[in-house]
């Protein structure tokens, strides 16, 4: 059994990491923490959890995480990297599930995320967490950093067209839509029910941060800078990642769908749909998978791929498991085997 | 393993027993079958089924119903006893999850349901599939009568109260909510999103035919006539049943909370929650379980219990499997340990 | 021209009172205030204002409320009291929206309300603003009381009955289900879209503080000492209340229909559906309405009420314009007439 | 007052119309066809309308539309073609508010609804009722096609990028969230709650008849033929719709907000929002506007333009009334000026 720590389980990702550890066959839950639940019944505070887990929340200080194998780190952004490199000197390997360790770049990471990074030694050492694409690095990986949600989606409904030079990656569009647990499990008012409900909108048009890092992993998968146009939008519903992906083909005479296919064929989390498929977000809702759909409205050089996830899953703790499988030598399918709840 | 049939898989009921038998380690289902949908794959209809059930559609004249140790009937209510017979013949079992088996009284079932009875003789045999009432019956049984959702939701909430005598059950008010997918997956105008979204309201207050059902379990349970005033409602959400049940305590001496945990200290799938709890729909939500809370507000003679499923697991598919899991002598939990979904 | 002031005007209701106010032919808003918004555009709080209304928050010691004819007030409960005499004192008449003012009983007030009364003997001047209880004193009243949500559907669903003896009032059962703007337009994780919406749940089961106030009411329409069993429900919508009621008919030669009908004959704001009607809570969203079905399940003596409003509309802002229309003697329906959106 | 027709009102456009004409101030309705609901009253079946609206359906075969100034038109597409000619020769003028009159090239309408249009000469005589491009044809009008809901909120979008040739409109890409009501009054599968709801999709990605439409009036307005990619969404809520619309602009010096506020200036019904805003569809819901916002991501050539309506209002019934008050020498906001429902 891999002895599993969790620092900050209180937001969704947290639950969905419990949830999904409760039953996965070769993992048990060590220790949870959390500083202003400490403790408190994890199942008080996720009434899902009641008679599958049977922990509380400790304080961060008294916890012990000395005995773990692996820990996730599921704290805002900005937090995992002050108790990164205890973590790693503890003997435990790392998977943080927010943005601390996904930009390469220092200075790109600072301006983003408008603060200074507190062990930049690190980010060489960070594997980006997607399997489909850095599988082998992560296999020996001390420390994962878990893509986020919108990445995930967008990367994934691009890397058959990137990699194989088929678009320019200068050229894309990529208009994603979430659901509001996207936002947090934050006191906030522009997440409220009454606020989003029965409305739509779009959200930091001029800039999102997870754009640097879309472009990251473009440029690595292709080769060549990419330069996307990312903007995200608020879906009234509670899970969800949609991924409208436009681009420019340069090569008119590829099958596309074949490509595609080809491309994910042996990826068990990403399922390629038959030609004229429309994916919706419920087909992924609780499941760790990416269902993606190949369009060339009138047969042109216009390419539309439809890229669908559960944000708290494959884009947060289904991936963060994934990589923990792979980390520990596991079958990667192992506990994640959950089809969609569906209606 | 089992070998299951499913007759009329093409509603809500029938793609979540799919979903909860295909990640069932020790059953298997042999044949589903469909008039419309004859030839089609299940996972075209049911997208949350890509990749875990290899499966068609197959018309119910060319179905071989003959090697399967069970058969779920997920037809409207009023086709299953048209087959009844036959299935029973072939040596199967029968688990319907319709209305055709559940009254004991022939004349009452074709008052409530406006047709003949196509088996009457049927009914004194069938059992009624309340595992926490029935659980000796239904081991044996050939046939179980699945009990609707509202009879599930008000029962349990209502069983520990009535089998000790400790309410009038002719004074008993159950005022339910239900989410849509109660009403199936039909194309009516009334389950529309733009109709029932974002709204309330209450119906069949005059009559429901699930009246008689609970009326027919609290009899049997508290040896008294029942005659319970139930009043449904739809609620703008996919799945849930919220039952909130009224009683006069005929003594105010007793420890109800210490009651209700007693009468479920060993159902795997009853919780009753600590004293003060309001369970809410979506802590059960994909899960076998019910969730009960008990309240005597004011500490006075009026009870309030709240008591709370997933109207397509506990109240339809997850029980029916529940019951197969009883029948066939496994662990009543097998393949039915799966956290609700939350958020 | 009426010169209206608001305080507080940054919640749901205030920006209902905005909305309605906004077309109002005979009211002008002179004045609205605001401790954290002062200066900003109301249209900038509030995108649907934006081209109907140019008026910025000002803060309230800086706010001139002398020259208005009305105040209202939309403050949380417990800050009313606190301006109230200065208010009156400066010749303005003062509609309360909130609850400081709807208690005559002082004592009960601060036992609800877990505070001291800031002016216990302007309690016996308030008049409570349910014109179709106190229309002749709501004329001529210097301060308001305007009902709460639940009240005032549970009250104008009970009237009839209680009011002509035909129900024990110590025997009524209030199940009463809200959209989630009744908790206001504040940033609590319990009204998160993700944290309500697809799910259903009771709260305050013991005790909540619209009970003493419901019973105020009925006690005085009935003569009797009212003592009701209210258990409000959270529904996954942003507006609406739909409140079921039971109770006991005394009498049951009684044509209710026809009772109901004539009660409300002349009322402009309460719409008494045909028998076997079962509004939603659609019907009146957007509305001040309270549309009422009464039913009488197997014609028995056991009473089911349905009474559906707009908990923003004739549950606060649109009574609260109500009210004002008919202290200034107007057309009680100015400005008022505008039918519920649907879809 | 004007004398109204309405032919087919059961459909949401057609209860839309109802709303708005039942407090329009120069208008009443004369009659309301329906061949299935003739003789049922209109409030029967569209509960907000009671007490507002004392009509009943009649059958079309025995309305009498002679004595009408405007009849709407709000059958299916297809339908209103076959006695467009008879309402036009009884001296009425005729707005169909679906698709039978909104092409010029009779081929191109053929191919893309499927059928052969019925009367081809009325063609050329029908006016495209969008008051923002066409006011002063509408003004003599006895012909108006309204238009499609996704086509206003795009070409209002697109209008001053395109009229200026500042875009190349063969380079366009409009991603567009629609509600759920733009489907329909109608029982379709596809539009229950329980499918659409906490889940989003695209559809229609290979074709869509919207296209032609928005490519016609994007051509009139720029001069150039446009060739835009346009991929519509069904997004969980009732109502509006909210197009993101990317273009590249040719002249990076142009000061595309001030370009967007003095295009709109005169327009009463267009807001262009300030610079850096993100509309909400609910700051148009149940309002007769079109709510837009102008970005460039990071100062580029990339044109980001966010246009919101509501799909019902001022893409469907709303701006039919507007194009009535235009045609009618009415004041053109007459009976439209309500605020957006929020929240």
């Amino acid at each position: 059994m891999i002895r599993v720590g969790i620092i900050g389980g209180t937001g969704y990702t947290g639950v969905e990491l419990l949830r999904l550890l409760a039953t996965h066959p070769e993992a048990e839950i060590a220790v949870i923490t959390s500083r202003g639940e400490a403790g408190v019944p994890v199942a008080d505070l996720f009434a899902n959890l009641r008679g599958y887990l049977d922990l509380k929340f400790v304080d961060p200080e008294a916890a012990d995480l000395g005995g773990c194998d692996v820990v996730f780190s599921a704290t805002p952004t900005g937090i995992a990297m002050t108790y990164a490199r205890d973590v790693l000197a503890s003997g435990a390997r790392l998977i943080d599930v927010a943005a601390d360790f996904r930009l390469k770049d220092v200075h790109a990471w600072e301006h983003w995320y408008g603060m200074q990074h507190a062990c930049p030694e690190l980010l060489a050492h960070a594997v980006y967490g997607l399997p489909e694409l850095y599988r082998d690095e992560i296999r020996d990986a001390q420390l994962v950093a878990n893509p986020g949600c919108y990445p995930t989606a967008v990367t994934l409904g691009l890397l058959p067209l990137v990699e194989d030079g088929l678009a320019d990656p200068t050229a894309i569009i990529a208009d994603a839509k979430s659901g509001v647990s996207g936002a947090g499990r934050n006191a906030k008012l522009g997440s409220l029910l009454a606020e989003v409900s029965d409305s739509f909108k779009a959200y930091a048009v001029p800039a999102h941060r997870h754009t640097p890092e879309i472009n990251q992993a473009l440029s690595a998968a292709g080769g060549v800078d990419a330069d996307i146009l990312f903007v995200p939008h608020l879906a009234p519903m509670i899970r969800g990642i949609h991924a409208t992906l436009y681009a420019g083909l340069q090569d008119v005479t590829v099958d596309l769908q074949h490509r595609y296919e080809e491309r994910y064929a042996d990826e068990p989390f990403v399922d390629v749909l038959p030609p004229g498929s429309h994916p919706d977000t419920r087909s992924v809702r609780g499941a760790n998978l990416c269902r993606i759909a190949v369009h060339r409205p009138g047969g042109g050089d216009r390419v539309v791929v439809l890229s669908v996830i559960d944000n708290l899953v494959k884009g947060a703790a289904g991936q963060a498991i994934q990589n923990m499988n792979i980390m520990f030598g596991l079958d990667e399918t192992r506990g994640l085997l959950i089809p969609a709840l569906l209606p």
